[in-house]
């Protein structure tokens, strides 16, 4: 096998929503030649802790980090076993996580929710990434960054996320103060789980600069946060660890997790990283201009520019965020796959009901033939609106149109949303010339064909169907010395096909106009010219919200 | 049997688009007491004629006015059977047709495609209400119309339709200006049914007032239809002919139809009429203030009123053009029940196709609940809007709605729709104090509570389900004199639930909020805010019409 052969080896882990997968990566290549994933044992925690208890309210989504070291002690060993490889041959581990996924611990990093006395309380369990019961926090502190003229509010579009660091902070110490005192680190699990590899804290900047608002070398001021809430004044202090470039290494791998993972003690643990960020790096996208789209039930897009741009509506923009020497730009679209899952499960009729099915009947009509344009909000809008208020809209439906006619109109929708991020990227001066798409959407050539269309950009495709462990493979190997940065290890271990889907000029042509319906259609409904969206939703809520048996069956 | 006993019988023949239907009706009570119908054997001519020959151009649709003749020998003698009444019994007979629904005759009826040598023209055949090739035609007559400030034009909203006899007349002429010459007389099938049933021509005022454009006495000038092309100005010659009001007596009954029929020669003919306007003597709506809506895959609206009110983009005002001694107004929707046949067949996953199930599921919520708002013209807006290149559209939709939710949101787009020309009629001094429901719709009793609701009016049903064919026979005897005038006629005969819906309060305030916002997209999409619809349809159309393989495969 490849351990007689002087080979060697890294392991990459990617921590997903409901599973974590390890992937052993050959060092000189990226060959992949070994995988292995792991269900969490609890999934997301939506209605109850795992001990039982009153039920959790409407918004939360917690994890046990428990489940996280499960990965570890089964997917490594597993995916070392597929690989046939020897262990002594591995020479680092790299790992991502989802973003902001944050946990509260004591001072050595045991999560507050191993705490015998603590195990009941919901707050001292990690908030997942969906974890949305922090809106009205978050809106607290975007409405005191704006009145405060905060320069650090311009990096986030203007607006930071309920999901995010301070906001899910915020909630804590205002709905448990108790809670909220006894945690002495306030961590990323992208950066728990580099501290349970090598029993030493350490942060990435990619998270604190995303997630923890941490900019130009500070967090927000203490004045801000006091502004905020006087309890909350030293909660970046919760936060601040000792801060590493992504691709360094964060110490050596412990007696403990090697013990776990089958893997020698002391080799390179890779410093925390991001799902979709590591994933630049597998798909050999981190020169400016070039952005990846990883896609999958949403997207997430990723481009590195020379500078810094402030364009309203993005995720963020972070020194170093994706690679280092660069700034790494962020946006993204809420809702994709899940869309036309959706039409798949809800909307199409006996004997369609597939994705394959609809696909091909799609792809025979010309552009435009259908009639129809979609808003893509089904699950709100991240990027350029941030509002997950709004709601999915088709226009153009008549008698005579046909389920592959809507099917093909959702695919078109969400290319038009990309379309509409790419243009405000490039209008604040950050080049998007080309796009390498990852994700389980790439195998759908219509989609991608209707992407390079409506973009006018030439569509890449990356080498690999496992990106983001292969991107944290690749850090794993940067950090273990075997290359000396994220880039020429990218160009060594990454694959990507590029210039797959070139765009048809007909269809450029055709897409230009149905776009610029798009377009107004996105203005009238996201921004201002009617709020009906708005008001739907709260006659929504509210309808719901009534009492009498027939809501029950609503909300059932 | 009922031949022993003394009682009088009717029979009323209602023509639809594809079948005609026969029933017997007791003259005291309007008792029905047998029924038969017969498919036309041709259906509706769209791609050939009978005998083969070039494809008909898109848009057009013809009919075969034997096939009228065969409805006469076959269902009127099976109805009659059926009833096992003795057709000595019987008193007279009443038809009513589609309209506008029209065709070419020599001066004694015979139909310009029975003979021989015109029988391969397709102008020299019927022209069915969905004939829809004349709209440039209706275009230039409106156009004129205003340019002369025309009188008629306001009592039709403004606009004629490309379905009414001038825009079908000036379409012969201008294609096929031999059979335009040939074509002694130009008639509405309502009125040439009864030219063979008693074999003297005879006019209604009904379709001469809503059709022909027959108003104040008069039809367009010879100036007018001189200036829309010069052969056009003795078009008004070929349709003027003895007209006379509704529920007159347009002869007896000839030797050649009574033997057809089996029944009695001399027995009263009553006047021609149209399919949705003798519904409101069957459902007693003749007076001012009630409603009729007849529900099927289209609603037709009529109501009396004491005096004309021209109300922007509705059909037509016709003095008697319902009942003698009122003004017939009229309006519609063009697409009800096929909009929610369309939702069952394109957009309805397995196990929930059916209007039962999807109805079952949609009535257990909450108004409000399900989030959405839909624009009903799946078919194009005929009121208000009068336009038949509108589209439909759903807004809030997100990965939680669910079928029955659309399914919901599409029964109330059409109550909206409903709600906007009642609205429309109340404001230009029309009252609409109650609504009586005909059709095939009124099975549904969500969508009948949801009319109730949105409308706020109580909503009365029609006690037949052969609203039409009982309108027809209570015309029929009046014809022959068993009653004085149509008013007691109906009063005697027809059926009505009254009020059996009436609005729920809580329902109706939650409503009106749904429904301002439904007005507000309306007026956005159908009164110019965005034309969007009219642009994505003349895409599609031009898309459908480039060459290539691709094209075929959309249009086949």
């Amino acid at each position: 096998m490849s351990g007689v052969d002087g080979e060697r080896y890294v392991v990459g882990v990617d921590y997903g929503t409901l599973s974590g997968r390890a992937l052993v990566v050959r060092v000189r290549d990226g060959a992949e030649v070994g995988t292995a994933v792991h269900a969490y044992r609890h999934g997301v925690l939506e209605a109850q802790l795992p001990d039982g208890g009153p039920a959790l309210p409407p918004d939360w989504a917690l994890q046990d980090p428990e489940d996280y070291r499960d990965v570890l002690r089964r997917a490594v060993p597993a995916a070392l076993a597929d690989a046939g490889v020897d262990p002594s041959r591995v020479i680092g581990i790299g790992t991502d996580f989802t973003a902001c996924t944050v946990l509260p611990t004591l001072a050595d990093g045991t999560p507050l929710c191993e705490v015998p006395e603590l195990r009941h309380r919901p707050h001292a369990w990690v908030k997942l990434w969906k974890h949305h019961a922090a809106q009205p926090h978050a809106d607290r502190i975007n409405a005191l960054a704006h009145e405060r003229n905060e320069p650090w509010i311009g990096r986030y579009g203007g607006r930071i996320s309920a999901e995010w660091q301070f906001a899910k902070g915020l909630q804590l110490l205002e709905e448990d103060p108790e809670v909220y005192r006894r945690a002495e680190r306030f961590v990323e699990a992208a950066d728990w789980i580099v501290w349970q590899l090598c029993d030493a804290e350490t942060r990435n900047v990619s998270t604190a600069g995303y997630k923890g608002i941490r900019q130009d070398g500070r967090y927000p001021s203490t004045d801000f946060l006091r502004a905020l809430d006087p309890g909350f004044a030293d909660f970046a202090t919760k936060l601040d660890g000792p801060l590493l470039p992504l691709g360094e290494r964060a110490g050596p791998l412990s007696a403990r997790a090697a013990a776990w993972t089958g893997l020698p003690a002391g080799i390179a643990v890779a410093v925390g990283n991001v799902d979709a960020h590591v994933t630049a790096a597998a798909a050999q996208a981190l020169e400016p201009g070039r952005m990846v789209a990883i896609m999958g039930t949403s997207t997430c897009h990723v481009v590195n520019g020379a500078r810094p741009a402030e364009v309203p509506g993005m995720c963020g923009v972070v020194d170093g965020g994706v690679s280092a020497g660069a700034w790494g730009h962020e946006a993204g679209q809420s809702g994709v796959g899940d869309i036309f899952g959706w039409f798949v499960e809800q909307a199409a009729p006996a004997g369609l009901a597939s994705h394959e099915r609809l696909t091909e009947l799609a792809a025979g009509q010309p552009v435009g033939a259908h009639g129809l344009i979609a808003l893509d909000w089904w699950n709100g809008n991240r990027s350029l609106l941030v509002n997950h208020d709004l709601s999915g809209m088709i226009v153009g439906l008549t008698l005579a149109t046909r389920p592959q006619d809507v099917y093909r109109a959702l695919l078109e929708s969400t290319a038009f949303g990309t379309r509409m991020i790419i243009e405000a990227f490039v209008e604040a001066g950050v080049p998007v010339d080309d796009l390498v798409v990852a994700g389980g959407l790439t195998s759908n050539r219509l989609l991608m064909q209707i992407y390079a269309d409506v973009t006018n950009r030439p569509l890449g495709i990356i080498g690999s169907a496992q990106g983001p462990a292969l991107g944290s493979a690749i850090h794993a190997a940067v950090a273990a010395g075997a290359y000396p940065n994220v880039h020429r290890a990218s160009e060594a271990m990454g694959r990507v096909d590029e210039g797959v889907y070139q765009p048809d000029p007909d269809n450029v042509r055709a897409y230009d106009a149905l776009y610029a319906e798009y377009r107004t259609l996105h203005d009238h409904f996201g921004r201002g010219g009617d709020d009906v969206m708005l008001r739907l939703r709260a006659i929504r809520n509210a309808a719901v919200a009534a009492p009498g048996e027939a809501v029950l069956e609503v909300v059932g």
